[in-house]
């Protein structure tokens, strides 16, 4: 096991009902920017538990912050948080909106050009707002991390930071909350968790035992829990299951002391950019025909992710390693996530765009090896057409 | 899944040489309390490494908490710190230290009788000072919750706070500085967070698919990292999964949203009040014989606990949970544990001291259901005789 150092500060609110707990989070002279988007928890109620349990606390809206939240209607949202001098965020959302919200509470005192955040990779923001998150489509962890993707479609980028300094202070998980959503998003979130722990866990042996029989639990129970919260959206104890799991796919706690692939988001961050498919999609795409080229590298733990989750002991190494794949890619067929370029009508030959596009963002040695070049990236997107 | 809110904010820092962190954990002023045991720390080359982080640091030593830490001792500690101001409580050592140094960072800003914390469970202890903390034994997960339990020979009393107040702000992991352990530690250190584990998921099914899968993946790194630890006990990396696996066992994650037991701990304690038998040896000789007597009642998870940990699924359900108890009760003798009071040489009739010593200390509905009365418990311990 490699040496670490760790610490997740979030506090979690998990169940029914727990809506009302932001009374209790959030300070009486709180100046509150709730962030949403498209206004869907006006519709499901979330939007009326909220506004109940902050009570008459000064409350600044600001809705529309879209999938892959893009830096030109955040910055939106920071201008109108400076105007009325806010002190708190507040996200009510998904994924998008969290991450939104962690760029939000970032510029909102810094005094450069907010891209600066994620275009340098900026890990100290000690200005930032404090952020509360109220979470309500299980998929990308980032009620429980200090890590925000942010897209900027004016310039087709899509960029990553990390902060321990934009963790949200407390985030409350109600997964009644998610019955409502589409179907599509459900799916999206199931096989984005999925893909989350396999960038943590699918590298090579580092004789960390916990840390992979935790990544395991957390996939078999993606594996059983989606296609029955896909079926009955309204069984609580499934989605409790989907939303907790989701939540720990990605809270940093699996990905201690041990390797981490990450190829898999960078190359799908690309697709999304140059394409606009969904990101799970993206990772849909690339993850099985990543295992696939990158089979020697990750052939002992293709090997233990074999037997440990998809129960497939019998045949050659080999065989077993194609099984595993297959279940991979048939996995997310069962969730409506197609896993082929062609899939999406995007011509092969974006490989050789995406692998160039990675290069100059300073990306040409990706996978817990540095061994994904953008050559590698390209065969990757071609066995993927 | 049932709601629950969940904490947990220790920073930690694992791995070798991370002894070192104290300097950037602690302030430049801080006043350091060095709370320790019986002077191990000053014969492995702990001592050293610990005064060289802590630097130009104001340091007050109190060596000599014992194991099961004793309230009169923990006094003396309490009224030193008064005497020379400090500011900070650093505990090196094992669990009993930890747990030492919880009550005494909680007792020296208390105007009041310092045993009413145990003694009336106190969970709101605003005033107690902050605690960092070195682990040297792999056992009781102190090092990352708000738990302590603290004896008082002079009345023959063991007794449990929990406070957030308590947790250690940050603490430091390196396996490195249990090498030096006697092995009857560090095998009483497996059988104790064996023992965690399955208080928190031997219990009726809760629909937390995680939760158990996560419970389940650290008895079976306890089982396979046991042995290989006790035989090679300076193998790092199996080390390291004890230790990691130890704090997992008690950190609280794999407790939320579902039942928990605590039965056998709180037997155990009255067994070592009573006859100052080892923490963990009591838990060896109550679980078997618990699960034996409560099999009606945990039988789903008796049967899951069969198949999914030791791999038992031929033969009759009885036949499973037979064997399952079978293989606990051989995991804890092939640590070098005892698992009869006969061993211990206590007789049989101190089932009705146990028995009307819980009951006299408000615990006469113990279990996840709270059906283990004092006759159900003078029942366990006679079939552990």
């Amino acid at each position: 096991m490699e040496n670490f150092s760790f610490h997740n500060p979030t506090r979690l609110h998990f169940g029914r009902g727990q809506i009302a707990a932001l009374d209790r989070e959030l300070p009486a002279d709180a100046r509150v920017l709730l962030l949403a988007g498209g206004g869907s928890i006006k519709k499901n109620g979330v939007y009326e538990q909220v506004k109940k349990a902050l009570g008459p606390r000064t409350v600044v809206e600001f809705f529309g912050v879209e999938a892959n939240p893009d830096f030109d209607t955040l910055m939106q949202a920071v201008k109108l948080a400076r105007q009325k001098n806010v002190t708190w965020v507040l996200p009510v959302g998904g994924g998008s909106v969290l991450d939104g919200a962690k760029l939000v509470a970032a510029a909102i005192k810094y005094a450069g050009d907010a891209w600066d955040i994620p275009a340098k990779r900026m890990s100290k923001l000690p200005h930032a707002l404090p952020i509360g998150a109220v979470l309500t489509l299980p998929a990308t962890g980032s009620e429980s991390n200090g890590a925000a993707v942010i897209s900027r479609r004016a310039t087709k980028q899509k960029l990553a930071f990390i902060s321990p300094d934009v963790f949200p202070r407390f985030s409350i998980l109600d997964p009644e909350t998610t019955f409502s959503l589409p179907e599509r998003q459900v799916a999206n979130g199931i096989g984005d968790a999925f893909a989350h722990v396999i960038e943590q866990y699918l590298t090579y042996p580092a004789d960390a035992a916990l840390q992979d029989r935790f990544a395991e639990g957390i996939l078999r129970t993606l594996i059983e829990t989606g296609p029955t919260t896909l079926a009955n959206p309204t069984d609580y104890n499934a989605r409790a299951n989907l939303v907790w799991a989701a939540t720990w796919a990605l809270n940093g706690w699996i990905g201690v002391g041990v390797p981490q692939d990450w190829a898999t988001h960078m190359i799908g961050h690309e697709l999304t950019a140059l394409h606009e498919i969904d990101h799970a999609r993206t990772l849909a795409i690339v993850l099985p025909s990543l295992m696939h080229v990158q089979r020697q590298g990750k052939r002992e733990k293709l090997l233990q992710y074999a037997a440990r989750v998809w129960d497939l002991t019998a045949g050659s190494e080999d065989e077993r390693i194609d099984a595993a794949i297959a279940r991979t890619r048939d996995f997310y067929e069962s969730l409506g996530i197609k896993t082929r370029l062609s899939d999406y009508h995007v011509p092969a030959d974006t490989a050789a765009e995406v692998a160039r596009r990675l290069k100059a963002h300073g990306m040409a040695k990706l996978g817990e090896r540095g061994d994904i070049t953008p050559e590698v990236v390209e065969k990757i997107l071609r066995a993927a057409a």
